[in-house]
């Protein structure tokens, strides 16, 4: 029988679930809708019987622990959730003992963004070293630190929250308070809102033929575009390049990190955004000019910014991954 | 016979060098001027007759080890300095082991502002707790970062730079290549750098008196033309303020921690830049109004922004930390 923990990945869409065994290797996935809207009970409900289905099928005995990736600030204290967007009503609500509660066993929460960061450390990006971190650009833009082989979680565990660093003082509002954070300039949302302006302040006809009056137009869409040459959608990925340059070269600044791993959707445009990306970093951090493979470093250790390998995996198998690290702490305590 | 550390600071300046007890009392303290013309030879020969005479006074068999700040970036590897502009012609010298030649003891060589960070920390206004970090606000602008009450070196012992964190991506150029850095707003030689703007703009004409033509004009005197009411003056701390608050809010955005220090002798402007940084920092970073004193937080854990209680001894007695750290390290493996 083998030894496996259980990785969720709990999204505001759709609810995954996976085996997997110490080595990484995937036993068994589902994956089903998120339904949202019938209520948190629900959905704990649903994830709680699909692992308890996939324990029996592998094997209760070889279960090593379940990780659980979520959408939103945790209160690593009391295993709450203290905020999340896309979870409505599960706010203050004590996610961890409840489903401990039905599972009967001990269970691992950590925020999607951290266990997308541990997910790359384990098997992907990262896997050469034991400190990076990642930023996952997708509908907002979130972010993980991993010190030590271990998510940096800070006092209340809301370490990580790397999208709103600060790009433009006087930039587009941010949902957090600010203005002109990360994730106004190189989230899905942010490209969008990036092209619309531009059509809107008439400067590419052919961008506003191109998007029409399609209100699923979407931030592919965008990289397409920007791929068959388009210069207004190239001139946006150019700019959200530039605004994760002058974030990472900060990154990099403050942390001196082996490496720095970008994921999400918006990260398939790689391409389009990393020239400016690179180019900022080289200009502003004296560290990476120092270290880097694509300069001529004068210290021995390379800064390296990658894209992420894992794709939409990287969360689940983070995911699985923490029931492991949990396992390793106890015994070397 | 009482045992200690010896901690050097090594400034541009001046040479100080203290006899601290385990408990951090400080036994003995020496001062003298650091000889920087005089090449590098000469000065680690002064120090290396300075801390054998300690140790003769104080007694030999009681000395934990040597620590020593330097003002530069070291390669934590070979123990060379990569870069001290304070200390010119010690590029690449290999410091650790030409004083360990000298003395025949091993010592422990840091950053001064990761030293300084460390002391603050040990004795100073992150005492309490274990995780921290301090900007130093001196003629340029130092950080340095301590997690579980060790200074976080990254991989080549470059990390903490926070003083080229990104305020304002067009801003002024700085030294380190990029533009518009922190450390062009909040360093000594900024604030001096910006009331001469202030002056050339026709912006005041009472600061333009008092500044008069005196090459000598610093922080310390705006700081007082602020305190007198001088509006332009008090404007440019605001201005120092708002950097401070955009970098801190990130910082918290980032890091999660529990102490944030603001030390060097532009800190003691305090009250003339606080408001305004504290402002940005509300504003810019949900963490902290989740986690704030001066908000309703609503985490149990607290978020605290305060000034630095060490003063100039802050790096001495972060540096005869280091050795007690190395001790601990050692015997716990």
């Amino acid at each position: 029988m083998p030894t496996y923990a259980i990785g969720v990945d709990l999204g505001g869409t759709n609810l995954r679930i996976a085996a997997v065994d110490d080595q990484g290797k995937v036993l068994e996935k589902v994956t089903t809708g998120t339904n949202v809207k019938q209520g948190r009970d629900f959905v704990i409900g649903e994830m709680t019987t699909a692992i308890q289905t996939l324990a029996a099928k592998i094997g209760a005995k070889g279960l090593l622990g379940v990780g659980i990736g979520v959408p939103g600030i945790i209160d690593m204290d009391t295993g709450t959730l203290h905020e999340s967007p896309n979870l409505p009503g599960w706010h203050d609500y004590p996610v961890r003992n409840e489903i401990e509660r039905r599972l009967g066993t001990p269970i691992v929460l950590e925020n999607d963004a951290n266990a997308a960061a541990l997910g790359e450390k384990w098997l992907g990006a990262a896997r050469e070293h034991d400190d990076m971190c990642m930023l996952t650009l997708g509908t907002g833009v979130g972010g993980g630190i991993v010190l030590g082989g271990r998510v940096w979680h800070g006092m209340n565990g809301m370490a990580g929250e790397l999208g709103h660093i600060n790009v433009e003082p006087e930039g587009p509002p941010c949902g957090c308070g600010s203005r002109g954070c990360l994730e106004q300039f190189a989230s899905a949302t942010a490209l969008v809102r990036m092209a619309r302006e531009a059509v809107a302040g008439g400067k590419s006809p052919e961008l506003a033929r191109a998007m029409g009056d399609n209100a699923e137009f979407s931030a592919k869409m965008l990289h397409q575009l920007a791929q068959q040459g388009n210069t207004a959608a190239r001139d946006i990925f150019a700019r959200a390049g530039r605004a994760l340059g002058i974030v990472l070269a900060g990154l990099i600044n403050i942390f001196n990190l082996p490496n720095y791993v970008l994921g999400g959707g918006v990260a398939n445009a790689w391409d389009m955004f990393s020239p400016a990306m690179m180019e900022e970093i080289r200009q502003r951090s004296f560290i990476y000019r120092a270290t880097a493979p694509d300069q001529t470093p004068t210290l021995r250790k390379r800064t390296v910014v990658a894209p992420a390998l894992l794709g939409s995996d990287a969360g689940l198998l983070g995911a699985a991954r923490l029931p492991m690290l949990s396992r390793e702490e106890a015994s070397s305590q």
